[in-house]
């Protein structure tokens, strides 16, 4: 192994919280960095210089994809496809897929419509709705943040019975896909895990109807039950990997071919956005972004094989250990603003706060002490605390390659800064 | 800089000449590697750990597209991004947004036909035509090779007199575009440079008509005469990087709000495959792939700063060494070609075969031949010659960062492997 002191030493003094692309474990990347030199299997050559169809890339999708379902537990009768081009992407290619198999599956006619539902929590839900209405279909919103906020902010979602669910008759067309955003990165507001108060309300929706679940924030930080999931997808560039390539979860019977769907008056769809050319080529359509999934591979054998925190009993899911350190550092966190009598004021509810992007405002002393925060923090080697730029405030996040340690060292310096300032 | 003796002996010792992706230059992987751990600009945090919003990376795209415009002496009306999904996505993208524009141009009722004309000179292109008809245009061949080749394959591209260009009336309408592939890295066939005989023939087509080329296999490897096309673009996993960013260059004037197009019968386009959003964003309007945009632009660097050549006059164009290096290296494999009396036979005609893929076969001994020079050549570290799975034989891919050496080490393979097996 090459000697990386020097910017190993230099890690060891930062503290990244950058909201994404985020920090990646120490040992993958460093077993990355050899590997772009020489891939122990093919000695000689880098990771990213073989041929994506060659044997030795084959077994990287393979292993990543078993490590994957091990990890969340993804039952058979779903895919694991990787695509290119961020969530953005699947914010039209769900849509058209989705709608593609309810023309076929009710053999509508060109002109009839296909809805879509969307419960906007945040930012980015809130694009989905819009990327949604351009491809053509109703985008209804079931629950409008914005509404929910004060001041037309997104600071959390209500509870369900709040929600604008359009109650269907009995022969009522129904929605193509309920869509949702698990973690809103940008406003720190997130679902609760399966089997909290605050997990997304699946009991309200016909089951009949796919579930469309945006994970891209959070993403391997707790136990999910996919089969509750028509789609799941989530960009790498968080919890999971180099920004450029993007994880889709798709139940198997809702793959269809996009062009039999014309006829039936879908959509003419790029063949690198059909979920079918790539669970039939095992996402190699075309050539896949084949260094961005290999460091994904290490990542994920890394969680596997060397979890943060110890399986809490024999018996619990894979991952239960990064729920767990999840929830003991985003609470250090919380727990400091709570303490703060009003020095930090967080931007989210708290049923519905992000255990991944923890948002807050110094309201005492505005911008210009956030500014004053940020560059302070940035001092103490504490690095991309700033909030989203169509936001403002300070956006500290905390994905699984942050350590506990770290976030003691963000606490230690939120209460001295208080201290200093208020 | 940290020690990697051992994989840099391993590459020292091995000929990669994988068709793609493919070798990169030592000094961009070592530089890439170190900074995976800490970029020198961010101490601390990786290349790939860093917002895409950030001071360093923006510097980064800033650097990139500099370089880029020099090397290939883009001129200021053509904007360059850096976008998701390779060719295959560029085959629909490029259609969608040619024809917005095409339709707001010429302000099209709904019902009205596109067409696009296509030289059909290999198994890209040929795939490229498929994804335009996809894509709601008449995609019409103005040369099919799969005619024009012997036994139905692609061997090589007629002159101009003989392919089917129609000759349009006074007000007849054009098409939207014509669109080649510059070098086709399946069958080993490439148009000429600038000047050649051999070169795309500009001169039968109206001037008003964007031309498009994907250089996604010969990119970097000559000068271009960029004013003469609409749109060129490449994957960069060749000459420029590791696979999962794709490079266009589009003329401003093409560049158009594709949902404005609608009213005019243009499609839906799902927003991250419009180049004005691209444009507008400077290739950010999602999280792009920064690790892989970090490894081209370290490519680009280094072909500016240390080409393998010298320039040939003070005054030559800055791809010219690039030119007489591949020339120079491809020529070698094609003369042993010439000399070996028909023990190893080139499948493309000589006056377009290709500097970038050179492919050949074995007629003596049939596949079972071609296999024992694979597994031989991949003994002695001659590593990914065998042609493409839909085609057979024996492909050497000899792209920039394949040096004269490596390629007269293949030679002296060659003429030995003969000797022992004619």
């Amino acid at each position: 192994m090459a000697d990386f002191s020097q910017q190993l030493a230099q890690r060891a003094s930062t503290i990244n919280l950058n909201a994404g692309p985020s920090p990646l474990p120490d040992a993958a990347l460093l077993t990355a960095a050899a590997s772009l030199l020489s891939y122990p299997q093919t000695p000689g050559m880098g990771i990213a210089e073989i041929s994506h169809r060659s044997a030795a890339f084959d077994q990287v999708v393979l292993d990543a994809n078993k490590d994957l379902r091990t990890l969340l537990e993804i039952p058979d009768n779903y895919r694991v496809l990787w695509m290119q081009g961020g969530g953005l992407t699947q914010f039209a290619a769900t849509v058209l897929n989705l709608a593609a198999w309810y023309r076929i599956k009710h053999q509508l006619a060109p002109q009839d419509d296909v809805e879509g539902w969307y419960a906007v929590t945040g930012s980015w839900s809130k694009k989905a709705a819009e990327e949604g209405a351009r491809m053509s279909i109703s985008a209804r919103k079931v629950f409008d943040g914005k509404k929910h906020g004060a001041a037309g902010k997104f600071t959390g979602i209500a509870s369900v019975d709040q929600w604008d669910v359009p109650q269907l008759e009995e022969n009522a067309r129904k929605p193509a896909f309920v869509y949702f955003c698990d973690n809103e990165t940008v406003d720190g507001i997130e679902f609760g895990g399966p089997g909290s108060a605050a997990a997304f309300p699946f009991e309200a929706f016909d089951p009949e109807v796919p579930i469309v679940a945006d994970m891209s924030s959070n993403f391997l930080s707790r136990p999910v039950d996919v089969s509750k999931y028509g789609i799941i997808y989530a960009g790498a560039q968080k919890n999971l990997g180099p920004s450029g390539v993007t994880l889709v979860i798709v139940r198997e019977d809702l793959i269809v071919d996009l062009d039999a769907a014309v006829q039936y008056g879908g959509a003419r769809v790029p063949a690198m956005l059909s979920y079918k050319n790539m669970a039939d080529s095992n996402s190699m359509y075309n050539t896949p972004p084949t260094f961005a999934i290999y460091v994904c591979s290490l990542v994920l054998r890394s969680l596997l094989v060397s979890p943060p925190l110890p399986l809490p009993s024999p018996t619990a899911r894979p991952l239960a250990p990064l729920s767990d350190f999840a929830d003991q550092k985003s609470s250090l966190v919380y727990a400091e603003i709570d303490a703060s009598s009003g020095f930090y004021v967080g931007t989210a509810d708290a049923a519905t706060r992000s255990r991944m992007n923890v948002t807050f405002r110094l309201p005492n002393g505005g911008e210009e002490l956030e500014k004053k925060f940020v560059k302070e923090a940035s001092e103490k080697g504490i690095k991309g605390v700033n909030g989203h730029r169509s936001v403002g405030g300070i956006r500290t996040s905390i994905y699984n390659a942050v350590t506990l340690e770290h976030v003691k060292t963000l606490v230690a310096f939120m209460r001295d800064f208080q201290e200093r300032n208020q």
